[in-house]
């Protein structure tokens, strides 16, 4: 039996959980060719920023190993709402090929990401990024916090110029939502009581409303209607959510080798994920009163008694309610997408969010 | 005889230096509605930004006393524009009120200089800011810079939602301008190279591109011709650079008692403003040679020698020259009103050029 918030939430539907049948080399193949087009639309944008210094930090940031999940979703939900709207009779690949400013408003979420990680990495005094130094250590701060100010001002003007009032709205409230959700997680961690509610609503703006931006402005761009727009939008939200519900689990559960990060450090800096939130409000007083004693010590001190809170998590089947959880979601994105027919994209996009249940970085 | 630089670049009429006729209170009464229906649009802005924490750092460091000099701008630009095109017989006061959306179009303007100025303060590790605690005093760094993240993308989203594609578009490249100015500078003082024309590239980037901006977009908005946008824009160029300069001129001249700032301060940062790059273009060898090796040294020495460098920049003739220069700008910016009919706003435009001359602040 899966957890009722996830079922109440996201369909009515009897879960049953995936074949995970994904092939991650096969999708990258099958991606690759708009991944190349989406770099060269980001590389003719930067070169026009009218600054050397600026450029190479940019360039630097932004191609340092990205996934491009962001860019690619649009191109994707584009695709897939055009096809579906194609006269029958003609095969997905007779489609003309997307425009090129298909591809521009599809680069303006990957500048938004990279301006919110420029700006992270400057305010946490991140030594590396990617497995490579992070532009703050190439850098100087103030370099640093501009070149992310110069990527958010110029997708937003892409976003209205590119696009038209209605993808700027979409994409300046996505961007007002991260920073909502930065807010809603500080106070999280000064207050030590985030709600399963408050969690979900942290990753909906840190990750998802971006991620169904994504989506619906491809959607959007490709003049479907509301239905197909609200589907995409809600894949998006269900993918964006899967894949945090995902990154908390790696961050108890995964290989430091892969992941690039200490075991158990959303603990140690504080953070309170569903793992845990899950176990806490499955606990014992006593068990309970002992884990927010540790949140309320210093970092050091959690950093220490890491096993304990994971051996705890475990005992209150934190971890299990954690991955149904995502495992829910990931179903619930896939089935948003069953108002739209079998085909390429609509497969591409079901393989997407398979693919955040099984990565392991 | 004025210098060639002013002469050529801004009007080819033979300068005469004004009468310094503004009554700073006068002006500041004639401001006085506009400026209060720009701060409740600023506070109705803000109070939808969606977190109680976020809303409280907002409203800090915009009601902070500034002078809203930027909003007013495109409130006069606009009105004066809607005043030239009314049927004659019509006296100025019989003009309709300006419509709600000027002011939510002036706002932008005031959101975009109070991120740059929160991100400045964070990156500067500032204390005050206009005689109160700055913003980054009270909170943390983190909730700082996302607090100007959110004004930023606030402001670039009402360009396009209350205004167009061609508003967007010129708040866009105003913005990036402002970015690429603070590179140019960053590196103008690495390489201790800063020719007459990059510094007024730095300062065309960093406030004049915005002052022009705000007041080309009042033009526009007020759906004027060609000819009175560009008159607006030369206004806004030519008032930015002028108060730029005069900045310049008092972080020599000025008592610090009013300005805030310790004399030379400039000089100790290793910034080249005109006053020192007109005195070391018309120095002996052994004088340039003497000064740019104290801009090698460190911060500590150069502070030490500020009478010295004061002296310098007097006996070659850097403080004339720069406030020469100022006159001669603000004269080119009054020389820009002249396609306009002789109205109060007008005058109060061209008060402002003037009142930029006297400021000691």
């Amino acid at each position: 039996m899966l957890p009722g918030r996830f079922r109440n939430h996201f369909y009515t539907q009897p879960l049953q959980k995936q074949e995970n049948n994904v092939n991650k080399n096969e999708l990258l193949a099958l991606l690759q060719p708009d991944i190349e087009q989406i770099n060269e639309t980001m590389l003719s944008e930067i070169s026009q920023c009218g600054n050397a210094r600026l450029q190479q930090i940019l360039e630097y940031a932004l191609f340092n190993g990205g996934k491009r999940i962001r860019p690619v979703l649009t191109v994707l939900a584009a695709r897939l709402c055009a096809f579906t709207r194609m006269p029958a009779g003609l095969a997905e690949e007779d489609e003309l090929k997307p425009p090129v400013n298909l591809y521009r408003l599809a680069a303006i979420f990957e500048f938004l990401h990279g301006a919110s990680l420029l700006h992270d990495d400057v305010l946490d005094n991140a030594g590396r990024r990617r497995g490579k130094p992070s532009a703050n250590s190439v850098w100087d701060n103030t370099q640093v916090i501009l070149a992310g100010d110069f990527l958010h001002a110029r997708a937003l003007t892409m976003a209205g110029t590119v696009g038209d009032h209605h993808t700027l709205s979409l994409i300046g409230m996505a961007t007002a939502g991260m920073i909502q959700a930065e807010f809603l997680q500080m106070q999280a961690v000064e207050e030590r009581n985030l709600s399963e509610e408050n969690y979900f609503a942290v990753l909906r703006g840190k990750t998802g409303c971006l991620i169904s931006a994504a989506c619906e402005v491809g959607a959007y761009f490709a003049q479907s209607g509301d239905e197909h727009q609200t589907a995409l939008r809600s894949y998006g939200d269900a993918l964006g959510l899967a894949f945090q519900v995902v990154d908390d689990l790696l961050d108890y559960q995964g290989d430091p080798g892969k992941t690039g990060k200490a075991v158990g450090n959303d603990f140690v800096e504080g953070k309170m994920t569903l793992p845990l939130i899950h176990a806490l409000q499955n606990s014992n007083q006593q068990d309970f009163d002992y884990i927010m004693g540790l949140l309320g010590e210093n970092a050091a001190l959690r950093a220490a008694k890491i096993s304990e809170v994971h051996g705890f998590i475990e005992q209150y089947g934190g971890f299990t309610y954690a991955r149904q959880g995502a495992e829910a979601l990931v179903e619930a994105a896939i089935e948003a997408l069953s108002v739209f027919p079998d085909c390429q994209s609509r497969n591409i996009l079901a393989g997407l969010a398979n693919y955040v249940l099984t990565r392991q970085k």
